[in-house]
């Protein structure tokens, strides 16, 4: 845009956002300049705040703004079960189901060997040693039910073979309030090898 | 997210974009905090310097960074012509198009009374006092082809009835490259009554 560099500047920078393409950019730009310039102020200090003060937590590699997250400092979440997902956004999920009030372990990413990924760069040996030295009892490994996510976590499995420690994968099923005629074979396939008794 | 006050504040700030809500916010934040910090505190500076350093251009109301912008400053472009337009992204695609020459005037808006927006909300007398001071000779109404875009052009063609500017307003038609089967009722009428001998 000839008129204003500043504006040019803004749109560029908005393209960084994931999903945000020129068009998409400009709109966005032009609504913060004509009716969100508090908005945009606000967005202007959070991103960054965000980008220097975010970090990884020591224990479960999430992300966090102090050297332990606030679920590894609580001490009634570190009660011998530790679940294992792929990125911040399964955990929040899974915190905003409510149920689960064991650990995380965080392994921003999957094992993908073709993309130079190994257990390495997912910190599985970070895993491991938390697991030896929490004295973990049950493993469950929430990565996605992908491919990739699938080998990740046969990998950890196969790697704490022997050791006595109950390591669980999440249920397949139909998913809550969804219609069955809607639902894929496989997981009908899942749903109906467990099967449950009505009286549980 | 119970794990990071600076997630978020950064998660409810990006719902001040325009489309983007709850899970949208979340997959930008973490997409940024995980691959992209440069761009965020490069979208940070601009986001800072945008909200502060943008302003109206004092002659045709469009944003700028100065008292007047580039267009405006430009002599080259008082050709006597004058093209009126609701907002700015009106204006960049009639300026990417590249054809156009004269000068500009942006609503910022259309008259909407039910919303409370009436002509001196969006410069109409400014835009009058333009057109007699610069001695315009053709306006051209590029306002939507909506009813309040409509009733918008119908206000100021009125207002200037009788002091012999040419006003004029833009062709519709098939859109170049589109398909016949999939243009409306109006387009098509429209396509029909403004037909061109295939010698032009």
């Amino acid at each position: 845009m000839a008129f204003s560099p500043l504006v040019d500047e803004l749109v560029d920078s908005l393209r960084c956002l994931p999903g945000v393409g020129q068009k998409t950019a400009q709109r966005m730009a032009f609504h913060l300049l004509e009716r969100g310039r508090s908005g945009g102020t606000r967005l202007s200090e959070a991103l960054s705040q965000a980008m220097t003060g975010v970090r990884r937590c020591e224990c479960c590699q999430n992300f966090s703004d102090t050297e332990l997250c606030g679920i590894c400092e609580n001490p009634q979440r570190r009660t011998g079960t530790l679940c294992v997902v792929e990125s911040p956004s399964d955990l929040l999920a899974i915190e905003q189901a409510g149920d689960y009030r064991g650990g995380y372990f965080v392994l921003m990413g999957h094992l993908s060997p073709i993309d130079g990924v190994g257990p390495e760069q997912i910190g599985i040996e970070r895993l491991l040693k938390r697991i030896r030295e929490e004295g973990v009892t049950e493993l469950i490994l929430a990565t996605n039910p992908t491919v990739e996510g699938e080998a990740t976590a046969h990998y950890i499995a196969d790697r704490l073979d022997g050791q006595g420690i109950l390591i669980t994968r999440l249920a397949h099923g139909i998913p809550v309030g969804g219609e069955l005629g809607y639902v894929d074979g496989f997981t009908l396939t899942h749903a109906f090898r467990g099967r449950k008794p009505l009286s549980d």
